[in-house]
């Protein structure tokens, strides 16, 4: 950071550039490198983008990339809006004069941003260059990025700095800078951030008044989660109406590793379309169930039997070394776990490829799901298997533990150190409460250190690396001489600069997102063990919230603007999270509550048709709240839905007075009564006459004769007066 | 039917008439019934409507209405058609031209009398003459409705007589003469019937091979209620597509008897609408609950009382008159529960009305949720209070039962016959069973024949009550003639026949739907007591199809054609009965099982624990299995959805060629690098002067400079490729 203010001013400037490719050409023939290098140019120039290289780092050019003009811009902005239009996303049609319509309402940065990266990526057919960075042909094109704006990103962190909350204006700005995706994380968090006031107040109220195990508090809390998870959804409806994104997801486009079977003429539309069987990808996607098992059975088994011998050593071993051993298996855990976490990751994604999903969104989808389900294993499990097999069963099942004592065996002076005393023996109380805290305060704190601090020391190391490495380079005069000795003078900040963001990581939303449905699930699952939980996650998100801004703008590169309606599948988990909380916390406030001690040990004390017929109406009336909730909150007008519900009718409007308004002057304005004065034709011989003949020429058709017999309707309402006159009711009533 | 026929080939012209007003004056004064009978006229007048009268039965008037010309029609149906395009119903906006786009997709029967009826009954603001039959100013006015095409009912019920199915094309026919709600019973109908075949097969099977209480049974049928309620969401949506409904519930017209509180002014729109405000009409809503509970304990009691008595004559007493004291629990259940159930439903009424609902749409989902509360307890309430009450805990409850000795105690001769034996009680197995098969069965037969017979039982001795009277005024020569003498002889047949319209009553569609949801209860929830329920279902659904169709055409008057895109709140009643049969089916099953007596009176043999455990499992797996076959069936295109999509994707080609093609065509194609052959700008002393000068012109844009230092793709093309050339791998790597 320190390094770039020094250079002033000439860094706010981008030069105009919308996008930066670095070209890598490492481990590639010269020959094969140059002739890439020009297919890469002509591809981009060939989709109408300006093209200008300048030397990158280390066996590297960096290709800056506009649009050509500003009119191949406009044309590509209004033909995105059109097709927006068309797919129901915009309410109003834009205006046909190109001009108008972009002065009217002018691009954002995102939008351009977002523009031009389709341009680049996209694949032929949809008009762009179709490339696709470190896949296939394109595997020298090492990334595609596009430049901070450092203007905007130190203001920001200046804001965060002194502000307290997130307006709906800094939405916008995030949204016009980073684009929906982000724009919508950041939402979440700073509703999520500000919903947490009211669980961290009255837990701390909770805790202090009620305890542990209070069902008061479980009965507020699984309040709580059904009213943030509903807001939430609404809000996040308003915000996809504000943004003019609302029901994108629908517009899909082809995700360049899709590998179609076939390509067979659309029997509805005729168009050619790239087929992969539904049937066939079901097939696949039933390799998920032996998935789960075997992610439950690697990560369940791994952490039980951390969890058994860490038992065994706190609760039965007494020999020597034991506070040093009592670390051996979080340490077992710590090194394996990840492990296996990253192994389970790569078949996942495996999986997930082999899957073959046609569009991002649905590949995505289908990750975030099998991402959650590890995540769940891992975050969750330990606390389950605490409270619902160690505190209930714990007293039936440490005399079986002895099969560990050869983890410890080694340190024991003999055997009586390692067996299970056989009377006497109780759980750990605390340790519920001490694993909930570990989960809820320490993790937090520790993952918040290794977002920040990690990549931030890792980046410094890897700046000192290259340092030590040219400057050695230079002492024995190599072939490679820093490539930035020759810049232009007042292009040289800037391409350091560039320089420096090639090196930096994508950033990807998803993780932040997942790390936050996570911690809503300590809330809604477990919280009730601990009524402050809510009190470790508001100081942590608010940290968060500055972390992540910080993040975005110096640790990564800057992301490419997607376009999103919500938070996608991470919304599901939300509202899973909150229905499991209705019957773990149901379970844990039965089996805790009172003297917060729980069963000790032993199940007898447990009633199970009363332990379950509480969750089963815990869960049920969770579900009738849900229900209510939403109910009542649909009904709820929210600005974007009203700015939604204006430009419909506007569009309406102007419809209706433009076709209709013609329609009605041509002359199909009612009869009216006073407009038809004359009186009834008088009935003459001549008339009755003509009527006949009429009646004759026209036959067949019985409707005429029925019709003429009272013509208009003054003649109507006469012979109706008289049959009323001939019924009359009193007459009537007498015969009766 | 048969005096029908005899009159020929008259009745099957309705002389162009689309609506039948029948003005009855009985209770009024001759000069008040002509002045409104005036008002009546004037308004039809009004709004482009041409009317006849003719002589009604009884101090009535008939009010003929048709459409004044064709004009009107066109326009209306015009009008009407480009509403449904704003609102998204319709993907394609009609042609400009009226008369193009009518004779590219002429309007149905359904579709004009729609229309029509709009105009009579639409409030003023809507262009409507704002006639409410028996309401108001119009309470003169007893009814409103259009005359049945007797060829296409007479065609229609000898289809019926010989073929088994209705097809998609018999759908469309039902729609186009009864509009789309009725279609959608039919519809539903249809599948409901075609899905029946299988789990009567199948419990045959069962019945056959595995007796009563299978779990095999209780899992297939729990599978098939969710692939049918699932199947027919799928199936709905394409029917809805099918005919142009789908979303129409959206186009809401205000509730005649809708009381607004105040009319402000919309801040969004600026419309003037009126506004019942929605936090007083949830005060409202709150008195459902305790009138929920007052039904349910209202109805509950009885059916317990009656259920209780019952038990102890079959069971306890042992005196004389057994045979026929059996049948008092029955005789008291069959006079109470319709009366307590009639003023239920008023109340039920009463509620809503109160609860003043701006929409037909809102009034009747909210109606209809009240009535399936009611009819939930009358239908199911008797069989889950002898599977879970009477069964499991008969033995303790039976001693209590003395209270109701009181019924019986005339007739016994000693006291005996009244105590409950000491030991020895065992309760009747059989029970329920027998109670399945009674509401399954015999209820349904009862049910059918009331509903054909009696109707046409009331009208046959209706006409000739009718006559006799007319008979006696005839012979007394009083003052009130039959009008019909005076007829003309060629209208004598229609109008005989548009009086004997006249008489019949109004059909409502809700009635038909919530016996069918029922029904499907009985399956869903305890067809596992006896598999042979749904064999049953498919006899009487079979007869049910063809007395609803002979209902329609002969026992009612014509339905209005009302537009519905599903079959409403009932498929909400569906998808619950389905759940809860996930719950009773398995409770059933593991009470049952073996020897399928149950635990035989005495709680003792079942254990809670295992029970909720298995309730809570099957419940869980039930609603997993929803979620995929949903999934599933979500991605099977249906013909309806595929129209729909064909339309959309026309529509996005058409303009797409209209707008964009004249867009790229105005020059904004790219420059592509075989256009612009041009060689590199050879760098000559004159060029850099020129540069260097243009660029000192237009100083302060720093990106201009940077762009400008290679123009065009070629030079970047030969920059790049001597970077490469200066960095060259083999060289690069000799350096690390």
């Amino acid at each position: 950071m320190t390094a770039h203010t020094t250079h002033g001013n000439a860094l706010q400037a981008n030069f105009d550039v919308d996008y930066v490719i670095c070209y890598r050409f490492q481990d590639t023939d010269k020959e094969k490198a140059q002739a890439g290098f020009e297919k890469l140019i002509r591809a981009l120039t060939d989709v109408g983008l300006a093209t200008a290289v300048r030397p990158g780092d280390d066996c590297s050019v960096l290709v800056f990339v506009k649009m050509y003009s500003e009119g191949h811009l406009t044309g590509e902005i209004y033909r995105s809006r059109v097709k927006d239009w068309l797919h129901g996303v915009r309410a109003a049609e834009p205006d046909k004069e190109t001009q108008s319509s972009l002065s009217k309402e002018p691009a954002v940065e995102s939008e351009r941003l977002r523009l031009v990266y389709a341009r680049i990526t996209d694949p032929s057919v949809e008009g762009g260059a179709g490339i696709t960075p470190k896949q296939g042909e394109w595997k020298n094109v090492e990334s595609v990025f596009a430049l901070h704006d450092h203007t905007f990103n130190k203001e920001w962190i200046k804001k965060w700095s002194t502000s307290s909350t997130l307006t709906l204006e800094d939405l916008d700005d995030i949204r016009n800078k980073f684009g929906e995706k982000v724009a919508f994380y950041f939402a979440f968090l700073q509703t999520y951030f500000a919903f947490l006031l009211f669980p961290a107040l009255f837990g701390f109220s909770c805790w202090v008044l009620l305890g542990y195990f209070s069902p008061i508090y479980a009965i507020v809390n699984g309040l709580w989660c059904i009213v943030f998870v509903e807001y939430w959804k609404h809000q996040e409806k308003d915000l996809a109406v504000r943004w003019g994104v609302r029901g994108v997801s629908a517009i899909e486009t082809i995700r360049a590793s899709f590998r179609p079977e076939k390509e067979e003429k659309d029997p509805v539309t005729g168009e050619m379309v790239k087929i992969f069987p539904a049937t066939k990808r079901f097939s696949r996607q039933v390799l998920q169930l032996p998935f789960a098992i075997l992610a439950s059975a690697a990560l369940g088994s791994i952490i039980a039997t951390c969890f058994a011998i860490e038992i065994f050593i706190t609760e039965v071993y007494n020999g020597p070394f034991k506070s040093v051993l009592v670390f051996l298996p979080t340490g077992l855990l710590t090194i394996l776990q990840p492990t296996i976490l990253a192994l389970l990751t790569a078949i996942a994604r495996k999986l997930n490829d082999l899957e073959n999903y046609e569009t991002n969104d649905s590949y995505e989808a289908a990750m975030t799901q099998k991402i959650f389900v590890l995540n769940f294993i891992t975050s969750y499990l330990p606390i389950i298997l605490t409270a619902f097999v160690y505190v209930p069963f714990g007293s039936l099942l440490v005399p079986y533990l002895d099969v560990f004592s050869l983890t410890v065996k080694p340190f024991a002076e003999h055997e009586k150190q390692l067996q299970v005393p056989q009377s006497g023996f109780t759980i750990n109380p605390d340790r519920l409460r001490k694993q909930v805290i570990y989960f809820t305060v320490t993790a937090q704190i520790v993952n918040l250190g290794m977002e920040v601090v990690l990549p931030y020391v890792k980046r410094r190391g890897f700046n000192k690396y290259k340092e030590i490495k040219s400057e050695r380079a230079a002492k024995k005069g190599g072939a490679t001489p820093s490539l930035s000795i020759n810049d232009i003078p007042e292009e040289s900040a800037f391409l350091t600069r560039v320089r420096n963001e090639a090196e930096l990581d994508h950033y990807d939303v998803t993780d932040d997102l997942r790390e936050m449905c996570i911690q809503f699930g300590y809330l809604a699952l477990f919280s009730v063990v601990w009524p402050l939980t809510a009190v470790s996650f508001l100081i942590n998100d608010w940290l968060e919230l500055r972390t992540d801004a910080i993040k975005i703008c110096i640790e990564m590169q800057r992301p490419i603007p997607w376009r999103a309606d919500s938070i996608g599948p991470w919304l599901d988990s939300l509202s899973f999270l909150s229905w499991f909380g209705s019957i773990t916390s149901a379970a844990l406030v039965y089996m805790f509550s009172g003297d917060s001690m729980g069963p000790s040990g032993t199940p007898q004390s447990i009633k199970g048709w009363v332990l379950l017929l509480i969750i089963f109406f815990s869960e049920h009336i969770y579900l009738v709240v849900r229900l209510a909730v939403s109910t009542v909150l649909a009904k709820m007008e929210s600005p974007g839905l009203a700015k939604e519900r204006k430009e419909r009718y506007l569009v309406r409007k102007r419809y209706l007075e433009e076709s209709l308004g013609q329609e009605a002057k041509a002359g199909n304005a009612p009869i009216t009564t006073t407009d038809q004065q004359s009186q009834p034709e008088k009935i003459t011989r001549k008339s009755l006459e003509d009527e006949a003949r009429e009646a004759s020429l026209r036959e067949a058709k019985p409707g005429e004769h029925f019709w003429a017999r009272q013509r208009g309707w003054r003649e109507t309402l006469q012979v109706g007066a008289d049959l009323i006159a001939k019924s009359a009711p009193s007459e009537s009533k007498k015969d009766q």
